[in-house]
């Protein structure tokens, strides 16, 4: 069956940038992708970091029309399409699959609790028959604490004996150690994304795929490097040393505090907006965030080239 | 300020009736709603017991204009508006206001959870100036277990501040009943709708403007009168039978079951069809909520009349 291969290593859900109107700056979306996959990640545009449940499936369209238009390569791409209602998942998938991304990573409808394994499975089904694309990969994505609505272990199982080809792998951002363990260990091939570089090393040498975090927005290479050379001496402390910078971003409101980061060290205030219902930091989380960020010597390099001419 | 009233009594969040490849059966819809109109209740179409969170926004707007085009009073309609996007709540929320619909229950964002009052407030107000019509009456949705987003006292006391002609009520779909009678006392004139049947007689008599629950799918005549008479003999009775039926249907998956009750007294199987990722009762769980409806000698009458010549 030939197709995208499966991906692997570390994707950013890169932050999404907007204008004064909230409207979605893309040339200063495309600039962060270059500036991203230039230090070997992949762009899983679209995700919850990206805000992209604030945005519309036409707006979705437009900035993925916007990357492609721009040169990005799609095969490193693996948006976010999954939505509350199947049809709104279709459309944005086909037209992910069309533009040639690697993948799409795929929320359960997420509304509706207390689904049962049957009703999620036939969500996905009806989304795979509509599109109706040999080359879709789906990569599932399992994120209670804000879906609501689990990826269980029986519905992977499942889905993996109708739709071998198309669902290939997941992004666990459950925190729980043991369920990405137990994927690993039940679905052998399965490409399994740890939703944070906090256990990136532990995954790499469990045989999972990568990481899909947050941070790689704030730590790309140095996150990159390490699923690239986990198996190198020095591993371990590269580990600790990501994980101090991840704690940090981690005691404030995440999104928001990363959007200071990057108007930080890239000069450009106007990436300190967020969509509603999030805020940006206060002035003193802000302060707060900055000083830690010093003290650790850290600093975001080629950022402040980002800007716009 | 010159406006739509503001609504009372009973309102059906109308349950949705699809075709074999999921699409909204209109029609269908359409002589529901009039069954549901002649026995006094309006249609708050697309809540919750709609599966409207399975639909996109195109799917809604094109049925909001063919129940105005069957002639349906817009004056009678409180259509569910609030979607994950701002963009996308402006748009049906436009659309209804163009259409004259008296009001709109609108949802907060739900995807972000541990959001602040303030990006709340934020939210509603940039829908509120984006759509910038003084018609729009806003009727909030608050229902914790679905949303994971409760709408705060802090919240609404924000909003009536600010928004005084466009916020002017909400729907509790809580259960609890301390918030509600929190809402009555501390913002008189706000109307405030239960989201339960179960506690009519309590909401009228505390200045409730009434309520708007699944169940008026089922029992609409009997809700709408008790809303409408509570004041008359009997209505602590008339509570009781409503609350037997009730709780038949709530033993079971609420939409589903009410899908599968209008199936059948309407003679039309069609009418148990979900989309995913909701799933139709089971041939057992079907039969036995069948046998309770008969034990308490419950049929819906004048439904099997709305089926298509």
């Amino acid at each position: 069956m030939s197709g995208p291969l499966k991906m692997s290593g570390v994707l950013s859900p890169v932050i999404t940038p907007f204008n004064a109107d909230l409207s979605v700056d893309t040339g200063k979306l495309v600039r962060q992708c270059r500036w991203l996959m230039a230090r070997d990640c992949g762009l899983a545009v679209f995700g919850t970091n990206s805000e992209a449940n604030s945005l519309s499936v036409d707006e979705k369209i437009d900035v993925l029309d916007a990357l492609a238009g721009a040169g990005l390569d799609s095969a490193r791409m693996m948006p976010g399409t999954g939505a509350c209602a199947i049809p709104d998942t279709v459309r944005l998938t086909s037209h992910a699959v069309k533009l040639g991304c690697s993948g799409v990573l795929m929320l359960p409808p997420f509304y509706y609790k207390g689904v049962s394994d049957e009703g999620l499975f036939r969500a996905y089904s009806e989304v795979i028959q509509r599109v109706g694309d040999a080359r879709l990969r789906i990569y599932l994505y399992h994120f209670p604490q804000l879906s609501g609505v689990p990826i269980t272990l029986g519905l992977i199982e499942r889905l993996l004996a109708e739709y071998p080809d198309q669902v290939v792998g997941i992004k666990d951002s459950s925190g729980d150690w043991g369920n990405m363990e137990a994927m690993l260990t039940r679905f052998p091939g399965f490409a399994m994304f740890a939703g944070t570089e906090a256990v990136l090393l532990k995954t790499m040498k469990a045989g999972g795929a990568g990481c899909i975090s947050a941070t790689a927005n704030i730590n790309p290479a140095a996150i990159a490097d390490l699923a690239a050379n986990w198996q190198a001496p020095g591993a371990e402390a590269k580990q600790e040393d990501m994980n101090k910078l991840r704690t940090i971003f981690q005691a404030l409101p995440l999104i928001p505090a990363m959007k200071a980061a990057v108007a930080h060290f890239s000069g450009d205030a106007e990436w300190e907006r967020v969509r509603p219902p999030l805020v940006e930091l206060s002035a003193a989380e802000k302060a707060g965030l900055l000083g830690e960020l010093e003290k650790l010597g850290f600093e975001m390099s080629g950022l402040s080239e980002t800007r716009a001419a």
